[in-house]
């Protein structure tokens, strides 16, 4: 296998060349113009991670592509009259914005300077380009700080009396670009390289090198991308956008990003280079306004951007130049969209005729759906509240939080619970994990392609870009719109979809989910063989889940109900009675409340199955822990507070996740089971009697041998009879699996039970020796260190956890062939634990009421791309 | 199949017949005097269980085998000249000493007294018979209370103006006789049944009934007996051991059951019934004086007994009664014997040609040997203490511990940890469970065969019976001896070798473990195939476990070190360090510590391998916990008191078990790793410089996923490099599998580790989901409903645990087919546990030093058992 590959010369894909070194080739060789250049393979980075050295063979086939380059465009590096100039950019097989180095106009010299303002006829400009590149050079590839280029720029400007950058003469220019060399010999203690080659593979080891920094790092952290998966680095012929008034630089998208709607979108700036618009300096002009000012460059764009889409089949996010009137593609990626552009651009791609119905539901990535599900500003709030300012809707959804002016104090008060909204004058890679705690993002300056706006978009976080009435504050702690200050810690409300600024906390309202989503849901429902059901504790969560599409109720917690404020004391008074004819007294004052409980439940989920988990917590959760409220307790219940003190020490436990709890409760204190399945049956046979079709299946918590859930199941069975419900209802009896135990022999519980749900919540602590409350401790440290690839307790943990569910069903089908096995922990609306649950064959999938969209279509995109046989 | 077999006219083995059917056919067989009679199948008692009910034509085949008896013994039921009478008694597979019920002489009623009275040419025996009989019937077969026949009889007695039960005269009897009749009348409602077949019929009904008494339903969940397991019933003609001086009845054995010694054994009651010598109530005389008593009668039984040993080939226990002049042997079964006798025999009875080794190695319950690597008292202490009383050597050993004159005060102190000596009157069968909870059982009345003795040499605890100066005042909680009491909480001491009583506490020396013991494990060792390691974290225990014939040591907890007074301070230190370079300070005088520790246990050690595990336990184990000792420690650190507490807030968890421990320690503070990684590496270095040989083992704890263990393993091969051990010391680094993820992931761990070792009791509690410290609350509950047949800390879950133990195993297997796999849970030293891991495969077992011979004939054992192919 090579090492380095002529763009369009190769049908190799980004694994190897990465997303971009692909797509300049593709574009190429779908006749698009893109200036030629080559790329150095994925494979190389990975290489040079793991050994710290590279492929012997890698300088020669470098060289070789150079010539080939020098070639082709009759430009030779040094070449005094027709010098070649580079750009060295990464590009890893998954677009990481910003994350790593790049270099420009490499080739420049002392020489080649000359020849650029000769050709260009723009002196400034031919030293412009040197004075950036040096102090590009100097940073990325010697890493010198920036600030030592800065002072130098700084300090001749002051001396030369000049105050903007563009007011700079050609003298300052030279100047600085001495001031820049001494820099670089002071601190390296060697003469900037004027040997373009020597140039090239030190710009080259820096882009790799970069692969490895802090920010990229993080970033591949918080969107699970692999460490060693690496980057290539592409190197090709530069093209300017800032060669005077016929040279100019954009970005667009085939559709727009933000609402899908089928329309060029897109941002330009004449004279200008291509980081201008990305990094927010100048605010650019839309792109319907290129058609007037260059309409032939327009049309070639309009052109371009349609065969893009078409050949790619999928909206795309590309650069271009026009140098000297002459357009040039520099990049194309599929374009990062809202939930809400997703969707529309996926259903209106299948009615073109672009896409299958499949393709067009494997488009939508489910955990973005989380953006349309949530919440958008109350309309009628917003006419009654006071607008501060209006920025670019950069990103969607509504957000209120408490001011934050840095993204470390961002992160620091999420992590304390605290909803925050992080404002800055523009944002920057390395903000990258305050944006991600922030609710929202409000940035004085940028346009919708800014960093802010592309990042939060792909975060699904709303964001206000270019608020340019913002002047932040950041040492102090504040930021002022048209004189009025706001403090850290003041409460602003954010709209992403106007870009408005509100002073305060303003309503929040549900989504509307018609349209285009309930098509691509009904879609999906079409495909999907896993069923989706929701954990829901009460009637209101139910009817949420319904309308979210769920098929029935997964995880009913019975514990949620006993905390209500009249039943707790009755709760207490059962757990602190000394005898059974005392527990029972209480829990017959419970039996009304649970009975109405379940009716409310089963009238919702009518004709749905819903099953039900008996009580599981350790008990003493529901007594008193402070002094105060123990009193109280005492008091209503006249019981010395020593009783309640000495029960509670009686119920102390050393690890209560690992204790009497699930049930252990049911086995030792039978008379609880007995009112619990007494209250379901009797709400199942009373909404029955009323004409409501009512499927209760009733769960055993933390059954860890066979002989347990048998107990148990007994106690439920003998209730049934008592109370005359065989025949009149038709219920289940299930477990869950949570217990490390019940999984390895499933077999024999399975032969017992009517249906299994995993819970991977207790399955993970248990069976990766994790304490949830605990592993705060250390599980990030073990992230960082990609001992797991994710948080276990977001991501099933598929090598470990999801191999023990495997065996599970393995053994419970081996007895029991047609036995339906669920989920019902967290990770049933996870859209990566949805596909492996597909994968393993389970029944079904539940989640809470919120994420029952996203585990409906994460289960289509499963059984797309994982056909049962 | 039938359901009743005639004695001595099947093959059936003890499963269907019970031990005592099968043994009193097998005795007719070989031509010994036995009554005769017939067995009713265990398989009756299932049924009976299970569903109630009998098996249909059982009441027929009772009926013909009765008529059988008859026909063979020429008596018939309610024969008014020659009736037939019968015993009606238990039999178990398995021996279950006064578990279960019994009645003797039934068939006898207001005629057939009179025939016993002729034949006899006593009617006081008769009638006092007919008394006990109705006395019998009424309590056991109708359920009447026990005292209500007594303050009938002791009514009566006082009205004739008697004392002792043997001055009533017959008429007396007579009146009792009508007053039991009275009670029986009044209680059921019926009058006491004349039929002989309908009494035989509620006699084998009862004796059913009792499998599931309360009693014998203890005694099974101790002695780890299944409960579907079922008792025959046995239907014996009468013989009487009390027709007057030519008649008696007697217990023996065929070698002395607490010595081992090759002689017969015995002690005998005159004119007595059996129960009068197995309860204690008289006491017996030692067999040899029958010689002189009854030559006859005693040259019968020496050659009786000399038959049974040849036939069964083990040391038998049996009982006989001698009815005027003529032996009868009522029972016979396998003896329960002390260990040194059981050790004894079996080496003896190899050497006699009875026994293979392998018979003899297969003869020693494991368990037992207990017994024998337990203390004595120390025989210079004895010669100084004052000896109160003297009684019967009825169980060896020593114990030391504080006076409790109840089971259920003995049962409740030692759940609270107090180590206590039981003082009875005498021992019934209601008092299992404190004779189970106690260190020593002292008792006033009873001989060596009485129940006290037997239960407590079953159990191998120390017993002193008889001691007549003994005088219990149970009401009064204490007991005196010759006018001085001693109260419940006093201490006094017991040797179980000589029967003699001390008050206060001696001191206990070590056994000598050579003869006969050591020839027993040099057979077992030359036959089993795992190797036997011991737990030990200092020299001390090193010298002992090697004494004792470990070949390693399993498993060094490093943390036990940290606890020294000394040392405790720098461990605080550490924890409490603000940063690496405060931590590193603490470490660095951590070192030169535990360099001595572990030189210590390789010299010890020299030439075996030992295994150390890196610090395991979460750090706020090693801050104080009171207030006074916080204060304490933060005037020795000179750190303000909030610090510590603050810290202690901070490592506060939850679910400490599953928290912030083992490898996750090392992977946050690499810098503890390193210290113990290079205080291992460098005693090992300075042993070998002085010509010791070590093999060292570093143990990576509480792995979960491989990329921990590489990490952790990582540091210590640099480590190694970097101190330079690599080269002078073959050292090898492997991990506990203690996490059930590492047992499901255990192919890709074993890639990378040396070696693994089973950490079965944290094992147990992730895999069951049961914290050890928590699982009091519920265990013995889950025990007593036979959810699990045993605690699962002390014997594997097989079913579970031990499924994910042969997951593991295999998997690792399958990417190192050589690795080294052992186990250093305190299963390890359990004798069914180590038969279970000679059968998954695994390399080795450690447990503690104590526990080394009982893992090594296991072993042995299991190898003979499940010989490897």
């Amino acid at each position: 296998m090579a090492n380095v590959y002529f763009f369009g010369e190769s049908n190799e894909d980004k694994q190897v060349l990465g997303g971009k070194g692909a797509n300049l080739g593709e574009m190429i060789r779908i006749g698009l113009p893109v200036p030629p250049g080559f790329t150095i393979a994925t494979e190389v980075c990975r290489i040079f991670s793991k050994t710290g050295k590279y492929p012997a063979e890698l300088d020669s086939e470098i060289k070789a592509n150079v010539e080939k380059l020098e070639k082709q465009l009759n430009k030779r590096f040094s070449d005094p009259s027709n010098p070649l100039l580079v750009s060295v950019r990464s590009g890893a097989p998954v677009s990481m914005p910003g994350m790593m180095d790049t270099v420009l106009n490499l080739g420049l010299n002392d020489q080649t300077v000359k020849a650029l303002a000769e050709k260009s006829g723009n002196e400034k400009f031919a030293y412009d380009c040197y004075r950036r590149f040096l102090q590009m050079f100097g940073n990325v590839v010697l890493g010198l700080e920036h600030s030592k280029f800065e002072h130098a720029l700084e300090s001749e400007k002051k001396a030369q009396g000049v105050e903007l950058d563009k007011d700079m003469s050609t003298e300052t220019l030279k100047n600085i670009i001495q001031k820049y060399k001494d820099v670089i010999k002071a601190d390296t203690g060697k003469e900037f390289t004027q040997d373009p080659i020597e140039q090239l593979m030190a710009a080259i080891n820096a882009v790799f090198d970069s692969w490895n920094n802090k920010r990229a790092f993080a970033y591949r952290r918080l969107n699970h991308i692999p460490d060693d998966m690496g980057t290539a680095v592409n190197v090709q012929a530069m093209v300017y956008g800032n060669l005077g008034d016929t040279s100019g630089t954009g970005v667009g998208f085939t559709r727009n990003p933000a609402t899908g709607e089928n329309k060029l979108y897109g941002e330009y700036l004449m004279n200008a280079q291509g980081e201008d618009v990305v990094a927010g300096i100048r605010t650019p002009h839309p792109i319907e306004d290129l058609e007037k000012e260059m309409p032939k460059a327009y049309k070639d764009l309009f052109a371009a951007q349609l065969l893009l889409e078409k050949h790619y089949k999928d909206m795309q996010d590309f650069e271009f130049t026009i140098e000297e009137g002459v357009l040039y593609l520099l990049q194309t990626r599929n374009g990062k969209r809202t939930a809400q552009a997703a969707v529309r651009t996926a259903v209106e791609m299948q009615k073109e005729g672009i896409l299958s119905k499949e393709q067009a539901v494997l488009r939508v990535p489910p955990e973005q759906l989380d953006q349309l599900l949530h919440k958008q500003l109350d309309p009628v709030a917003k006419t009654e509240a006071e607008v501060l300012t209006k920025g670019l809707p950069a990103s969607p959804g509504a957000a209120v939080g408490e001011v934050v002016m840095t993204a470390a104090r961002a992160k620091e008060k999420a992590e304390h619970g605290t909803t925050v909204i992080l404002v800055r004058t523009e944002t920057s890679p390395e903000d990258i994990e305050g944006m991600h705690a922030a609710q929202g993002i409000l940035t004085a300056r940028g346009g919708m392609t800014s960093h802010a706006a592309v990042v939060a978009r792909g975060m699904g976080t709303c964001c206000v870009s270019g608020a340019s009435d913002v002047n932040c504050d950041e040492e102090a702690g504040s930021f002022t719109i048209k004189g009025q200050t706001y403090k850290e810690g003041d409460f602003i409300t954010l709209d992403g979809a106007t870009g408005e600024v509100f002073a305060g906390k303003l309503r929040v309202v549900e989504p509307e989910l018609s349209g285009d989503f309930a098509e691509l849901m009904s879609w999906a429902d079409s495909f999907r063989t896993l069923k989706v059901k929701a954990n829901a504790d009460n009637p209101h969560d139910s009817e949420v889940a319904r309308k979210f599409g769920a098929e029935g109720i997964g995880l009913t917690r019975t514990e949620h109900m006993f905390f209500d404020k009249e039943r707790i004391l009755v709760v207490r008074e059962m757990i602190l009675a000394h005898n059974v004819e005392e527990r029972k007294k209480a829990l017959a004052k419970l039996l009304p409340m649970q009975i109405q409980d379940f009716k409310g439940i089963f009238k919702v989920m009518a004709g749905l199955p819903v099953i039900i988990r008996l009580l599981d917590p350790p008990l003493h959760e529901f007594l008193p822990k402070e002094e105060v409220d123990i009193a109280e307790v005492a008091k209503e219940m006249d019981i010395p507070v020593k009783n309640i003190k000495d029960m509670i020490e009686n119920l102390h436990e050393f690890n209560p996740m690992l204790g009497f709890r699930g049930c252990r409760l049911a086995i030792t204190y039978p008379e609880i089971a007995e009112m619990q399945a007494e209250a379901i049956l009797t709400a199942a046979m009373e909404c029955e009697a009323e004409g409501i079709n009512v499927i209760p299946q009733i769960e055993v918590p933390l059954v860890g041998h066979v002989k347990e859930f048998v107990i148990v199941r007994d106690i439920i069975k003998k209730v049934a009879a008592d109370i005359g419900a065989d025949g009149k209802v038709k219920y289940e009896i299930g477990t869950m699996i949570e217990v490390p135990r019940a999984a390895i022999t499933a077999d024999e519980i399975a032969k017992e039970a009517d249906f299994m749900s995993f819970g991977t919540n207790d399955l993970t602590q248990m069976g990766c020796g994790f304490s949830r409350d605990d592993a705060g401790k250390f599980l990030g440290n073990y992230v960082d260190k990609a001992i797991y690839p994710r948080d276990p307790f977001q991501a099933i943990d598929q090598d470990g956890v999801g191999k023990l569910m495997e065996i599970c069903i393995e053994k419970a089908r081996s007895t029991k062939p047609n036995i339906e096995i669920g989920i019902c922990g967290e990770h049933g609306g996870e859209a990566t634990s949805v596909e492996f649950c597909h994968k393993i064959g389970m029944n079904d999938v539940s989640c809470s009421p919120f994420r029952v969209p996203i585990a409906r279509l994460a289960a289509a995109q499963a059984a797309l791309k994982y056909p049962k046989n």
